[in-house]
Parts: structure tokens; sequence; C-alpha cells
């Protein structure tokens, strides 16, 4: 474990964090792995790379990318003017499950927020998601609320 | 209802969105109304208002503020590099109750999200507000995911 390191992600990055969010239940049928990478990836990875309330993160094994989550620093008025980290797409590669990593990376990006001056970390997770549910409680989250999403091109 | 608009919020318009922020059973332990207005609150006007992924909406009746709510543009890997707008902060003004202003506001919403090129529109609601989660399956919202909250000052 002594390898492992947390860092900002790098257009290089990009394929294997596509690879980890395809490589899942709810991910599978909804991303484009097929090479070369379709370049809206290429642009999202620009856009979030260029949004300084953006820092999406890789986790890394001597190198080589094992993990992935996205936190946005969100502004609002609520809260007496709180700010609020909001964390998505947290990944693990499949390999590497089990070794207690999701929480070593949730919990570095905990920090991160607390850093950042957050008074709030949120987070939704897919209902059918039950160990993720379990893992979020473990860390303190409290499942208070319900996350809708509306498909625009569905 | 001929002279309602729906417009970007102005610094000028912070204390009577934190009104309505205040005027709900959840928020009204949570915020701050005393006059002069918290710095707070107008240091997250000015971030979000400096934010080209925020935007802080106030709908007027006569010039009069009623409703707001705010949107966050959210660019992201997931979804094959699908843009995301998530809705947050959403009130009516107590007396404007009942009139589907809410509805008109969240369709308002829902277009600029449709403008701005998102896949999805996001929200979260708690779980205790029973009403409003009628409001957003009837504008098509799937209640699909958990929400969960992690305080850092708590």
């Amino acid at each position: 474990m002594s390898d492992i390191d947390i860092r900002r992600a790098q257009e290089a990055d990009v394929p294997a964090i596509v690879t980890m969010l395809a490589d899942d239940p709810l991910g599978r049928g909804r991303e484009d792995t097929s090479e070369p990478l379709a370049k809206a990836y290429r642009d999202a990875f620009a856009a979030v790379d260029a949004d300084p309330n953006q820092f999406l993160a890789v986790m890394t094994d001597g190198g080589q990318v094992i993990g992935t989550l996205q936190i946005t620093f969100l502004a609002g008025l609520s809260l007496q003017g709180a700010w609020r980290g909001q964390i998505e797409a947290v990944r693990v590669a499949a390999g590497r499950r089990g070794e207690r990593l999701g929480q070593r990376l949730l919990e570095w990006a905990i920090e991160k927020c607390r850093e950042r001056g957050c008074r709030i970390v949120q987070l939704t997770t897919n209902k059918s998601r039950q160990d993720a549910h379990r893992f979020y409680d473990r860390l303190g989250f409290k499942a208070s609320h319900i996350g809708c999403k509306l498909d625009l091109k569905a």
C-alpha cells in the first residue's frame, strides 16, 4: 500500500477513469469505452480541469490509476452562505476492491472539502447500491434526502 | 400574473432571497435574517455571481421578489461526458404559494438546463418534504437516488 497516492487527474488519466466508470453495474450501459476515446470525454475533462471549483481526483498505486472521484465546490446562500463539497463518480478499479481503498479515497475527499472551508459534504447514490449506503453511513453521512433525476434525452 | 419575470439575481435581491430561505420548516433554524444581513451571505452571493457555471435566479412580480432557485451547471466524465444542471434552494414566498409559481420556476430552470446542453437535471429534496416529492414527480423527475449529507460542523 505504500505507493498509493491521490492527486488531481491529468488528461492522460481519462481513459483509465472512463474504464472504471464503465466497469460497474449501472455504468456499463451508459459509457463508451471504444478507442480512440470519444471526444465528449476529452471535452468534459477540459471543462472540469478549467473550473477552479472542480477537482477530479485519481488514486494511483505505483503510477497505475486504481480509483477516482470528482469533487465540486458549490457556493450558495443557504445555511448562512455555506460552501458545500459535492462528491460524484466514485469508483475503485475492479481488481482492487475490498482493500478499503474507497474509504481512503472518501476520507481524503472529506479532508479536501474541510480545507476549502466547506460546511457540508454531499453526494447521492443510486437506491440499488446497497453496499454504498452502508459505506457512506459508516463514514458519517446521513441519508436525509431523496435524489431526483430528470433525463432530458429520455 | 402578467408582470411575472424570472431573471438572474442581483446583490439587491439577497435580503429577499434569505427571507424566503428562512421562511421554511427546515430553513427556519439555519438562516440568520438579522439586519444588516450577515457578511457571509454577501460573500456567498459574490462567489455565485462570479461563477459562470452558477445561475441564481429570482422570480419577480411587478418588481417584487416572490421566488428563487439556484442552478449549477456541472461538467463531468460520467454518461459520456454529460453536463448536468443541478437545482438547489427552491423557494416561493409564503404569501404566493398555491399559484403554481413553483412549477413555472422549475419549468423555466429545466429549459435553462436544456439550453446549456445538459443531459440530466438533478436535485435532492429532504425526506420530510412530502409535497415536494409529488411536485418533482409530476415534473417528470425519477426519485432514483438517496441523498447523503455530512455536516462538517456537527
